[in-house]
């Protein structure tokens, strides 16, 4: 396995976002010589949307993705869903990242929080392929169904895709995924799920898994920290096409938000090229 | 869907471990009028073997499950699983539960790890079969997988099974699954997977999925405190053909290992019957 391409490093904003504001980030991403990054839509909408396009632009930075389309199992889903695509279509992002949403209120009814998340998407879709703007479902590790999202593994992402946006398998795809290699690690049918991906892949992100993990959600670990094979990982993803950026997204409550965001960016460099 | 048979209620010991030693759990199980136990090895031993075989048949006890056999990808794995073997075949369990261990030691390589699963399985196999034990794959939640066992999947235990005791998945087998439905409520192919198991399914856990979950391992709820869907989860079970014990096993830093056991049984008992 050869190291990977440091070109292709991107930082997802929730990385520093405890230290910094979005407009640090981006000049953070262009001191360190970091070439993609992927915002989120509270610290795009605080700094501005026209502004954010603007100074990414020149930066030279690639907008690699989106945070956060989804949440079809929430109020307001279809307004906020056509803001975003609005929004990714502006800053020209490579896709809109989805976190679908997990059960629906007072619910237990799993079965039919992930139909609605399929209704949804077919709702969507055209929308989105309107806007030029490719839609990533981001399959979340099973510990997050019932609070963020109820696709918990790529297979199932998949089978969404194939239904949905059936001509996308042959590339182009308006419907795909972002493969987070901190949700999806654990799966047994990772290799095949991935190399069956292909094309359907928009987003592929790192950061490690933790051991022990003290929090369900925000104790993800800097790569090389925890145990996930992210090279091996990485090749099943080169494998199978995907030749874009490697999106590092962290959030860390007890460690990397509470460091010098300077050194967070120096380490993610040195870790992706020595570790991912 | 009906109330589940009141009858079919079984402890796991680990339910009440803070509290209270083996013999007392075994007596509170008899006041109860629970029927079933599935108690830890520890417990056993520190009890001793034969006193608790003895006492179980006092209190007409069915014992449930042994836990635990597994570990496979430890030291000293196959001297303590023919260990866990003949004391399971003296308590006259129904199955010997498996927790089949995680990654190896200093090692990110999931893929060698599950095959050092299956190549351990293969070797205790027959020696569980002429004890007449049989042996029951646990499928752990995705989060355990690093730590615990890297059988993540009710698909991927089953795989095992029909690889390693073909002949099982005709009835009798000597190689099954338990499945707890805090590990595997979240999966997709759930439904598909009970269903395919049939009589594979050697033991069935109950408990509950907080929101939030504070930890990754003690803080499991009481049925009816958290979102799984078990009466849906049961009968898919029972329409698979299982038609034996719904065991309690609820691991509770936070709540129950701090409440009068007493208190803790009544409730299992009073939301077996009301909530799963």
């Amino acid at each position: 396995m050869g190291a990977p391409d440091p070109s292709r490093l991107s930082l997802n904003t929730a990385t520093v976002r405890k230290q910094w504001k979005l407009a640090q980030i981006l000049d953070g991403c262009a001191r360190h010589g970091i070439r993609g990054v992927a915002p989120w839509r509270d610290q795009v909408q605080e700094f501005g949307l026209d502004q954010t396009a603007r100074l990414a632009k020149t930066h030279g930075l690639t907008v690699t993705g989106l945070c956060r389309g989804g949440f079809f199992t929430g109020k307001n889903w279809l307004e906020d869903n056509r803001r975003a695509i609005a929004e990714a279509h502006v800053l020209g992002a490579q896709c809109l990242v989805l976190v679908v949403g997990g059960l629906l209120f007072e619910s237990k009814n799993l079965v039919r929080a992930r139909e609605v998340v399929r209704e949804s998407l077919q709702e969507i879709l055209p929308e989105a392929r309107q806007a030029g703007v490719p839609l990533a479902i981001e399959p979340l590790h099973p510990m997050q169904a019932a609070e963020r999202a109820c696709i918990n593994t790529l297979e199932q992402a998949l089978d969404l895709c194939d239904a949905l946006d059936p001509g996308g398998s042959r590339g182009a795809p308006a419907l795909g995924v972002a493969v987070d290699a901190y949700h999806v690690w654990w799966d047994p049918k990772l290799e095949a799920q991935i190399q069956r991906a292909g094309s359907r892949i928009l987003a592929y992100h790192i950061c490690d898994w933790l051991v022990p993990t003290r929090d369900l959600l925000n104790d993800r670990g800097m790569m090389g920290d925890g145990v996930i094979d992210l090279p091996r990982i990485r090749c099943w993803v080169e494998a199978a096409g995907y030749a874009g950026f490697h999106e590092v997204e962290i959030f860390s409550e007890l460690d990397w938000w509470r460091k010098n965001p300077d050194d967070v960016l120096a380490t993610c460099k040195q870790r992706h090229r020595e570790c991912s």
